[in-house]
C-alpha cells in the first residue's frame, strides 16, 4: 500500500429520492450509497421513482434489541439449570447490573440453552441510538461478574458463546431478535408496474415465488429468502459509518409479493437491522455528512434516530430489490441474446 | 451528502507482515486492511506475529468455480425430468454454448434440481483471475438463448433462480463450491501460545469447541462456525476492490482446533472466497495498488494472480480468528471488571 | 412389558385405490398405511377420491443412490487434498473396491469435503432393490480398507462421518442425492376442487404460500416446505417394512402450488425417499404380504420394484398432503367454534 | 393386505434395565423398543449396562411446552404491527380464552412473527400429562375465533402456519421450546470405558467432535449433531404408543462428550422430546402395557408422569449413542475386513 494512500475511496452517490410514507417518518428523503457495484444507483434509482410515483413506501420497526451471549458451565447439567431457574427469578436483579454499565441501554430480558452441562445466557437489551455492540458487550462483562460472585460453583467459558450472534448466519436472530425488525411494504398500481417497470404484478408473484421462495429453499438458505438484499444494506452501511459486517446478519430477510386487484404488493422484512447513528465509526466526516443529511442527528428521544435511520434503510432496501425482481421479469436482454444466438449459429 | 463528497474514505492500514509457508506461495506478505472497526488491525497484527514465530501459515485452496442457476418449467415433472437427462448427456455441446461466451471462463459442469414441473440448472465454471459474477451471467444468459432452441417446450422463468447463490447464506455454496475454497492452516507451540496468544493450546480447544462449534450449532447456524471471520473478510474485500457483499457466503466458514503434544492446531476453512484480481471493482486507484503490493498483478497463467490473493485473504483471517479466540480464553479483563464491580458493590 | 408380549401392534388399513399415472407405474393401488393416527386413513382416502376424479397423480423418480461418508484424516491439510485429487483420478479403482463388495449395487462416486487437515470421502452407489443401509456400509469398510493400504499417511477417524447423513435432518441430502428422489403432481379441475375438497385452488395456493413456504422460511426449516409428509411416510413405511427413522431425511420436502386455468395444480417432491423391497425388516409377514399386494414382489430387473414401490409412496403423500390444505383452507371449523364461543361468551 | 391382517406387527422387547439418578426418577428401568432393526437391542443393552456399572444416568428436564401458530393478515403491515402490540398488552385475557378450551392446559405465552403484512402468532401451553397436539389445536381454534371476534380488521388464513412447528425439522423448536428439553448425561471412569465400551474417553471425545459436530455442520444441518437419536426414539415412541412422526423434531438433539480427569463425559441433549401418558395411541393394549410397567400410569400431579417417560426416554437415547460412538472408534472391524482385503487381494 502506497505510503500516502490511508483510505480506502468508495464511490458514493446519493439516489432518491425514496418516498417514505410512515409511521417512522413521512417525507421525501434522499439516500447516499457507497458502493463499487455502480448498476446498483440507477437500479435504487428505479425504485425510488417507483415510490414516488404510487403514494410511497410504508415502514414499521417490530422490534429492536442488541444481544450477546454468555458462557457458563456447572458440574452438571442439573447445576446449570437451577442457575437457569434462579436467574429467571432474579429479573430485576439482572437488570440493575445490567443498567448500572450504561446510560442509553434498558434491559430487555435473559434467554437460556442448556447444553450438557453448558450454560448460554443470552443477554438481550436496546442501546438507544447505538448500533450497541460495545454497549451489550460491557454489560454483559459486568454480568458475567456479577454471575461469578453470586454462582461460584458455575466457571465462566466466554464473554461470547456464539448464541449472540454477531456477524454471522443464523436462525436465532430472526426468530429472539438482534437490530432493528424492519418490514417495509409498498402497493404499486397495474399502470406504474407497466411504464416504469416493464412488467406485471402477476410476474414478479410468480418470479418471487419460484426464484427468492422456492430457489433459496433448494438452496438450503435459512430464513433468508430473497434477491439482493445485501448490496443495498453494503452500500447504505458504508456510507453511513455503520459496521458493515454486519450485513451477514441483514441478509437473512424475506420478499413477499401478491397481486392485488390491480396492484402489485411487495414487502421486505428484515429482521435484523443493525444500525446506529452515535458510537464506533459515526464519527468519520463522511458518514456525519450523510446522517445529518438524513435528518438523523436532530436532538431527538434517545432511539428515534437510529429507528429513523433503520426505516430509510429497508426502504432503500425495497427499492433495489423491486427494481431487480422487474429486471428479472423482463426476457427482454434474453431475447436479445437469444436472437443474437441464433442469428452467429446460423453464420 | 454535501456535493463535494463523492466518496466514502474507509481508513486502510496495512498490517503483517503475514507469513505464509505454501503451497500457493510463501513469503511474508503485508496486508492491506481498510475498516471503520479500528481494534482489527492490532488484532490481525497479533496473529501475524504469531505466524512469524512459528513457522507460518499453511495454505491451500481445494476448489474453485462460478455459478448461476437458470430457472426453467415446463408442463409437467415428467418433462423438466426429460430436459435434464437430455443435458447431461450433452455436457460437450453445453461447454460449447459456454465457452462461447468467454475468453477466459471454462465449463465445469451442470448441477440440477426438480422441483414439481421447475428446472434449476445450475452451471458451473472457472472464471481465470476474475471473481466472475459478470463471465457466469453472460455465459448463463447465452446458455438460456440455446435451451429456449433447443427445447422450446420449457418456458423461461429467470437467469437466476436463486439456486447459485449470490450474497444470501445458503449450504449449496459450500457443498458445491462458489468462489475460492481455501484451508489454512497453523502449528503454534505451547511457548509461542503462551508468549504472545497469553493462553494455552487447551484453552483455545476448549474454547473453539464450546463457542464456534456448539454455539452456532445452537443458534441454527448452517454451515458457519467461526467467531468473527466477517471482519477480516470486508476489511479485505474493500482494500482489495472486491464486491464485499460476499462476505456473506465468505462468513460461512468453519474454525477447528486441536491439541497436538506441545503444540496447538488451529485452521480455517472458508469454502466460499469470491475474489478476483480483475473486473469490476478493481479499476479504482487504492485497489490496484493494493493488489499490486500483494503481488496479485504479475504477470501470471490465468487464475494464479486470484488463488494468490484468497491465499492471502485466507491466511489474515486465520490471523484474526486466532487473535479474538486467545483473546476470550483470557478472563483478566473480566476479573479487572469483577474486581471494579465488587469494589462498586462495597461502597 | 407382560413376558407374552413380543410385538407393538400398529393399526393397519389399506386406503384408496390411489390413481398412479405413469411415467413408473400406470394404475389404482390400494395403499396399506399402520399409524395410532387413526384420522390419516379418512384423510389420505379423500386425497384418492380426488386422484381417481381427475386423471390421477403422475410421478418420476429424478435419481437414486445411497451414501456412507468416510473421514480420514491426514498431517495437514496439503496432504488431505492431494489425497482428494489422487483419488479424483482413480474412479475406477474405487469402482473396483466398492463393486467387489456387492451384488447388486454400483458405484455412483465419490463427493469431498476437505475441513482442516480432514477429508470427508462420501461414497455414492445404486444399491438395486434394497435400501442399501448395509450395502453401502460394507462397501465403505472396504473402501477404508483399501484407502488404509494406498494412502498409508492417512488416518482412519470413522466409518461415517456424519456427511453421509443418516436418519438426521441436512441440506447435503436434498443436493447430493440420498434415496429415491421422487416428484409425485396431480391437476385438479376447479369442479372436483369444490366438490370433493370444498375449497378452490387459489385459497390452496394462497395457503401453501404463507403457510408451507413462508411459514417453514420462519421457522427455520432447511429444504423443509410442507404440511405434514412425515405422517404418511411413518405409516407407509411402517406397513412395508421401512426403517421408519429415514423419515427424518424423508421429511425435508416441498409441496408446490400453482393456479392454472380452471385447474390447481399440486406437487410434492421428496429427495429422500429411503425405501426397499428386499433387505432388512422386509422378511416380517405382514410387510411381505404389504409388499406383494403393492406389487413390489415381482419378477422385474434389479431397481423396479423398489422404484415402484417408492412412486406409490410420493403419490400416497400427495394424497394426504392435499387432503390435510383443504382442510385447512376451510374455516368451516372455525367459524362452529367460533359461534360456540360466542354463545358461551354470552351466557 | 390381506383382509385379516388388521395391525403391523413390530418386534418389541425389553432391554436393560437403565439405571437413572435423578433428579426426575432415581431407579432402574428396563425399557420397551418396538424395531424392525434387531441390533438396536444388544447396543442400548450395553450402554444400559455401562449405566449400572457407574453409578447411572442424570437426567433433567429443562422445559416443557406444545404450541401451535395461528396466521392472521392485515391490510398493512403496520395493522399487524398494532395487533401484536395489543396482544402483547392482553395476555390475561388471552390466557382465559386459552385456558377455558381446555382442563390441564396452561397458558406459557405467544410469541409472534412479523412477515409483510402477515401476522403468525404462536401459542405456546403446558399440557398436563398429553404431548398435547390435540390440546393445543383445539386452544388455537378458541383463539383463533377470539381474534377474529376482537381484531375484525384482521383476516384468519390459517390454524397452523407452520410456525408452529409439527413434524418437520427447524430451528424454532429447539430456540422456543416445543415438547420437553430433556438433557441425560453420564461419568463413565476409564475403566469402564476400556472393560464395556473397548475405547477411551479420548476415542470418542475426538470422533464426537468431528462425526457429529463437525460432520454435521459439513452436512447442512440445523441443531442437529448426534450419530442416531431417531433409531431409539423410533423404538420408544412406537412401544409407549407416541405419535412416532414427532423423531423429526425429537432428532435434532446434541451429543456433547468431554475428557474429565480419568472419565468420559458424555450427554446427550434433545429439546423437543414429544411424548405423553395419555391420549391419542396410549389406549392400545401394549402400550397401555409398556406405560404401566414404565411406572408411567401411577397417581401422580399432573404433568408428572409425562416427565417421567421423557426422563426414561433421554437416558434410552443416551445408552444407544454411546453404545454406536464406541463401536465407531474401535477400528476392530474395520481392521478385520482390511486383512479379509489384503488377502483376497493376494489371491
Amino acid at each position: 500500500m502506497s505510503e500516502n494512500r490511508t483510505h480506502a475511496e468508495i464511490p458514493m452517490k446519493a439516489v432518491g429520492p425514496v418516498r417514505i410514507t410512515g409511521p417512522v417518518l413521512a417525507e421525501d428523503v434522499r439516500v447516499p450509497l457507497a458502493t463499487l457495484e455502480r448498476p446498483l444507483w440507477p437500479s435504487v434509482n428505479r425504485g425510488a421513482k417507483v415510490s414516488r410515483a404510487c403514494g410511497g413506501i410504508g415502514v414499521i420497526i417490530v422490534d429492536e434489541r442488541m444481544s450477546r451471549s454468555l458462557l457458563f458451565e456447572g458440574q452438571t447439567a442439573a447445576e446449570a439449570l437451577a442457575v437457569k431457574e434462579s436467574l429467571s427469578g432474579r429479573q430485576a436483579d439482572v437488570a440493575g447490573v445490567v443498567e448500572a454499565s450504561t446510560r442509553f441501554g434498558k434491559f430487555c430480558g435473559l434467554h437460556f440453552q442448556v447444553l450438557g452441562r453448558q450454560l448460554y445466557i443470552r443477554l438481550e437489551m436496546t442501546t438507544g441510538d447505538a448500533a450497541g455492540h460495545n454497549m451489550v458487550t460491557l454489560a454483559a462483562d459486568r454480568l458475567a461478574s456479577w454471575l461469578a460472585c453470586e454462582y461460584p460453583a458455575m466457571s465462566y467459558v466466554s464473554i461470547s458463546g456464539n448464541y449472540c450472534v454477531d456477524k454471522k448466519a443464523s436462525a436465532v436472530n430472526g426468530i429472539l431478535g438482534r437490530g432493528k425488525y424492519a418490514v417495509a411494504e409498498i402497493v404499486i398500481p397495474d399502470g406504474v408496474c407497466a411504464s416504469l417497470l416493464k412488467t406485471t404484478p402477476a410476474r414478479v408473484v410468480d418470479l418471487n415465488l419460484k426464484k427468492n421462495l422456492l430457489g433459496s429453499i433448494l438452496a438450503g438458505s435459512v430464513r433468508s429468502a430473497n434477491a439482493h438484499y445485501a448490496n443495498m444494506l453494503l452500500a447504505f452501511y458504508l456510507a453511513t459509518g455503520q459496521d458493515a459486517a454486519n450485513i451477514v446478519e441483514g441478509s437473512q430477510g424475506i420478499t413477499t409479493a401478491e397481486s392485488l386487484d390491480g396492484a402489485l404488493y411487495l414487502a421486505v422484512t428484515i429482521p435484523n437491522l443493525i444500525v446506529g447513528t452515535v458510537g464506533s465509526g459515526k464519527g468519520v466526516a463522511y458518514a456525519r455528512e450523510n446522517l445529518a443529511l438524513l435528518g438523523c442527528t436532530a436532538e431527538r428521544p434517545a432511539g428515534e434516530n437510529a429507528r429513523r435511520l433503520a426505516a430509510i434503510c429497508a426502504a432503500t432496501v425495497l427499492c433495489g430489490e423491486l427494481s431487480l425482481l422487474a429486471a428479472q421479469t423482463n426476457p427482454g436482454e434474453l431475447m436479445r441474446a437469444h436472437e443474437t444466438f441464433e442469428r452467429s449459429a446460423n453464420e
